[in-house]
């Protein structure tokens, strides 16, 4: 295994994200190792607070996450939410036994005024993980969804309502006042090279750019900003980003995303299958980097985190 | 079955009660019987309301209690807890996965601005349990034990420290300004029969008793109050009750309940071992009334409710 020993900063959402993520946290040092997590996910059920993307990443790098589904604890049990159905909750989002453990502990630490960096900090801690992971900011920037079907919180539309509705625009309620959490400029600013997660660019990218003072941090560091393309011969790595960008009038092709990113990104990795495409990317002032992208197996993760330490 | 149309209302604890509450569910028409449950029991823990005594209550009544312990919920697991205590957090105190349910439902509940009596009303219809269950008060009325280790929350010194600091004293927090929940003091004005269950007549009935205009209530009706006595034989039928006594200076006898019970009780009942202090509880001012109070079996506990509804 190389060892890094030079700083880096990975921004990401979810389940895409933590395929890159725990490639890194196993090719290099992880104490050299910062993460920027989307927090625009976030929502309060049950009167829990629920943080997804973060649980994600730290039960990913923890090496508990469910290995099926990519989210959530693996062999987790599922009795309290059944029990919470009986009393009339909402049962659409899954929430495991030991999962609720974990928002039931943030919750009360919320209510006793620690932070959700202090929190993040915490959790990580106990579960052994040796990565810094920072929330994008410790305000709440709820992702909205604008759809035909209306305004609805982005779990409600993707859990829920399975990312049926189309998509009309996307809002994140309050991230004008917004801060970045405590650490998060700095990591970007110290960092050597700072990476761009396999994410959705609107709902897991597209919230921690639009916290006040980050996009303007890449953009300082556009030459060591490397950003791998979530979109892989006109399709999502995972979730509804195809979808969503066609439906925001984006062409749902890397080169679609590449120019959403255009302006931070130094270097803009697409998988071998999109090449044809490294030539129009180029032209918007990055330089196209061509690496195997689809991380199925945790080879294939180690393989793409190395080559991008080392491009 | 004989059903019983006459309104009974009986006060009472957790796991001694629940045995004759059961009973009268089982033997009477429970739409007429209500219960004034103790909430001094109660506690904040991992910023979630525990109500121990309301849910003992209720899972009984619900069929889902666990029937080993007394409390709890049958064949409930405990990975929730388990992950709380990786998280540092206490787990002295046992939270079942679908407990847990119940008490991230009341917490949410509250949040919303619920009471907990209309909280309390909504868990016990959604369990499907056919009688009305009211706290005793809809405000926080934490029992305080004074102890030769110093003052600690009850549940501190029942289930933490397992009943063994000494007791010197016992305070309710905040009762002075505590109400009776609503339909409290007119469940106990309107019932035929009153009934006090064989409960810790200090940290069961003593709390319910402390709440502003309860025990005058019940002196209003002490010709139709019945008490049934939690010590048999100079020992607790469950808890430590015996031993509370004898720390505090009164004797850990039926006539030593008696004595707490003696201006708001028409009736107490012992069990025949201890018919020798029939004579000197009548001297208190009260009938005694000699039934078997130890209720192992389903068909004892059917048995003293029906003797106690004829007597």
């Amino acid at each position: 295994m190389s060892l890094n020993k030079q700083k880096i900063t990975a921004l990401g959402g979810g389940v895409g994200a933590s395929k890159l993520l725990l490639g890194l946290y196993e090719v290099m040092d992880p104490a050299v190792l910062t993460i920027i997590v989307n927090t625009g996910d976030d929502i309060m059920l049950h009167g829990l607070k629920i943080c997804p993307d973060l649980d994600i990443v730290t039960y990913t790098l923890a090496g508990i996450v469910d290995p099926a589904k990519g989210w959530g604890i693996r062999e987790d049990t599922f009795h309290a939410l059944k029990k919470l159905a009986v009393y009339g909750r909402a049962d659409w989002f899954n929430l495991g036994d030991q999962d609720l453990a974990t928002h039931i502990h943030r919750s009360a630490l919320l209510e006793e005024g620690k932070t959700l960096s202090e929190i993040a900090e915490s959790i990580r801690t106990a579960l052994g993980v040796k990565t810094r992971i920072l929330p994008m900011s410790d305000n709440p920037v709820p992702t909205i969804i604008e759809s035909n079907e209306g305004a609805m919180h982005f779990q409600k539309y993707l859990v829920k309502r399975r990312a049926e509705p189309v998509v009309v625009g996307i809002r994140f309620a309050g991230v004008e006042q917004a801060q970045p959490a405590p650490g998060v400029l700095e990591a970007i600013r110290e960092a050597g090279r700072i990476f761009i997660c396999p994410s959705n660019p609107f709902i897991s990218i597209g919230p921690i750019l639009a916290v006040p003072g980050v996009r303007q941090q890449l953009r300082s560091r556009k030459r060591d900003v490397f950003a791998v393309c979530p979109i892989v011969g006109g399709k999502s790595l995972k979730g509804p980003s195809d979808k969503m960008l066609a439906q925001l009038g984006y062409e749902a092709t890397a080169l679609g995303v590449a120019k959403l990113y255009a302006d931070f990104t130094g270097t803009f990795v697409i998988d071998p299958v999109d090449r044809r495409q490294a030539r129009a990317i180029e032209e918007l002032g990055m330089k196209a980097a061509i690496l195997p992208t689809v991380m199925k197996t945790r080879a294939q993760k180690r393989k793409l985190a190395q080559a991008l330490l080392e491009l």
